[in-house]
């Protein structure tokens, strides 16, 4: 197996929920299905490299153990078996805990995180652990994408994403505090969500005020099934109620009216790019959705200039939150960190606790314009980058930071927001993957997820 | 020196404000300011054993690094030079961070925590680690109360109140999520504060939906000095504003009227305990305070039903949002934790999600009816513990959790709201102190402390 380009009409991602009826009736088990998995891990991994660390053993003896609770009738929840990647940013008991740098180089915690622990107690097989950018932020790994390893995975959830489009696994934990799920999945092809601020525990992961845990999947169902089950056994983060919703995902629910989000990413999509969205876009309206753009009501267009700055605002946000981690690392590691993790630290340094104030006065008015949208329509629906994945060696930078995973521009304002967003691999471009997002109102996670069922259903994806 | 019963008229804690002069003057420096200390230090430890780890050499370092500034004249804070204890919870570089456990003998973490990093900004002197219980909850360390070594110093930061009761050092920061800070200070004849939730930065120790970085000291100046230079340069926690205020402490504030908080506490408030209270009292009234009750107002009695549960609220929140991290342990030393501990954890496994969102729902109630107390008064006013410490081997029982540190019957309620408390050493017992607290609404630490240094000039101490 090599990368073949993305053809919406033949790419097949895993997928695990069509698999349980097999092992209820034993004509599958879980360790066949990770079987299934290590060969296309074998075939794909010498160019993908999504893997940082991968524990065969330990994912075969957790897939034994699953296949003997199915024999028994005793499966622990819809997800056992599942063989799932974990994001290198998240730490497991039973691997390093790398994060991305040199000098986390094999750390051992010894412990799981949250959502780790949850995955392990629904009997989720953890099979590795998935390549992340520099510390989660803009230096890239060593990740290619499974449609062209010419070209980027996104970042910084980069192995976690291409997992999924290398049709690896089903399931793979990513985290987002920018960009970091739905762009990356948007580039590979995944079905993903960022869930609600909150909704998913963070574990040791909780030093950025929007940071987010989310799931990359191959399909809806598989997405829903791993989010709600985490949330049941870890709950939310410590203080937030956690995913609101129930076990089994909702049937597809159709919009009435969706509010075409503009955000940074407008101004900065390339015009192919745009023109396969707006055909996306037709396809709604032909199919009897009303869509609101800023020009069609004040409360919208407020909203957009409540966002219009989110790129700059989770700068500093995020800057400043990371800088006494970061003060840290310098100075044990004086020439341990990237150019571009150098930069933001300078930037954060320039920052007063005033100008933090004011950073978190600016995302709770851009959240009161989000929230008032609630009443105009059922969600918002935008791209999920400005375009295809970037080649490797491209860089962009903007406000101060260089990016060379591709631009967050659309992203930005949905970690702003803490608002849930589903990515949908609905575009294919020369034969490279774009996302589309659709976007809900924070807690509507579960509505999100129908609407998405629906606009998954309805939607022929679109190639040129 | 050896333990001297407390006496209110003699007690001298160390106090470094006034210090600050000579360094200017010439007249002394920060490196013979820690000599000072250090003899403390070792004619009292072996009996106190209040350090986990002391770091000398580094101090004197730190302390000859801090005299040069003085005499180059570029102090670089009001407490640069002051020798500091850092509770065993927080991480430091240069010392091991064991939480009160075995398990995490000698671990290093080769970081500072937040606002560690800060101390070490403002050229402060990290002079060791203090005693903290199993994980800073409920089983003791080896620490003995100050003033008597047959009594409990209290807390879980057992440890940083018993430095400052022994005048080993002028500062030592705690941690406090049911009743870690106030209690232990009360115990230790400290004045301490528990700032306002999310005023100052928890760095690596988030976990918990309510706890506290707080600072024990020998008189308010100190106090408010620590807490603003940290403030200032780590911030608050990710999210939250820090804390509010100027960077030297307001003058005297008189308040008009305070509300006598009975919470969970009153009802096990020993006889005489509540007699030295009620002499606390009647001076603030001859003084010209008006004192309010929970008979004076329906706001106020709905303000007591409110809080009157924290200590089982407590429990369950405390106990769901650390299940995760005690699963860890507990598959990784299957014997490795208190009786009291394994309790906690038994209680949590028994929660669901929506127990945790019931118990969230029952603390912001309690913290709207507090807010609803605002206009009533300036603050309130309660003892810091329902009686002096209790001999070591005192074990209570509350709500199917042991404690071996004393009750934190008084203390709960302002862990769950979250509001600013201040601890003064206004009362004696048969040689042992127990404090008395002022309580501020969120964010009025500044007026708090303003309004302590008020009660501090006014309220001559009692001793019964």
């Amino acid at each position: 197996m090599t990368a073949s380009t993305y053809d919406p009409a033949t790419f097949r991602p895993m997928t695990f929920h069509d698999a349980v009826p097999g092992f209820l009736e034993g004509r599958d088990t879980p360790r066949a299905y990770l079987e299934r998995c290590l060969e296309v891990i074998a075939a794909r991994e010498p160019v993908v490299r999504a893997w940082v660390t991968l524990n065969e053993e330990g994912a075969r003896a957790a897939a034994d153990a699953a296949t003997a609770r199915y024999k028994a009738g005793r499966a622990l929840s819809p997800i056992d078996g599942m063989p799932v990647g974990i994001k290198d940013m998240l730490q497991t008991k039973d691997m390093p805990t790398e994060q991305g740098t040199p000098l986390f180089k094999g750390a051992q915690t010894k412990m799981d995180s949250a959502s780790v622990v949850a995955l392990r107690q629904a009997g989720a097989v953890v099979l590795g652990k998935t390549v992340t950018t520099e510390l989660g932020m803009s230096h890239p790994g060593p990740t290619t994408n499974p449609f062209n390893p010419d070209h980027t995975p996104g970042g910084s959830s980069s192995g976690s994403a291409a997992v999924i489009g290398a049709a690896m696994v089903p399931a793979a934990l990513g985290t987002q505090v920018v960009g970091s799920i739905i762009r990356p999945a948007g580039f590979c092809a995944n079905t993903a969500i960022k869930p609600t601020f909150g909704a998913i525990h963070r574990g040791e992961r909780l030093a950025f005020s929007q940071s987010h845990i989310g799931v990359h999947a191959g399909c809806l169902e598989d997405m829903w099934r791993v989010t709600y089950e985490m949330a049941q056994r870890s709950g939310g983060d410590p203080g937030h109620p956690g995913l609101f919703g129930e076990a089994a995902p909702r049937p597809p629910l159709k919009p009435g009216r969706l509010i075409v989000m503009e955000s940074e990413g407008w101004a900065q999509t390339d015009p192919r790019t745009a023109e396969a969205f707006d055909r996306v876009l037709r396809q709604l309206r032909d199919a009897g959705v009303t869509l609101l753009r800023r020009q069609d009501s004040p409360l919208i267009e407020a909203f957009e200039q409540a966002i219009g700055d989110s790129l700059a605002l989770c700068r500093d946000l995020c800057g400043y939150e990371l800088r006494w981690t970061l003060e840290n690392l310098v100075e044990r590691f004086p020439t341990g960190l990237s150019d571009s993790m150098m930069s933001r630290l300078e930037l954060a340094r320039g920052m007063t606790i005033d100008d933090y104030r004011l950073a978190l006065q600016k995302r709770e008015m851009a959240q009161q314009a989000f929230a008032a949208l609630a009443p105009l329509a059922d969600g918002l629906v935008s791209l999920s980058s400005v375009g295809p994945a970037p080649l490797m060696e491209n860089k962009a930078k903007d406000s101060g930071v260089t990016h060379t995973t591709g631009l967050p521009a659309y992203n930005a304002a949905t970690s702003v927001l803490g608002s849930p967003a589903i990515t949908l691999p609905l575009i294919a471009l020369d034969g490279l993957p774009v996302g589309v997002q659709v976007i809900g109102q924070r807690h509507a996670d579960a509505v999100l997820t129908a609407l998405a069922q629906w606009v998954t259903a309805q939607i022929r994806p679109v190639a040129i």
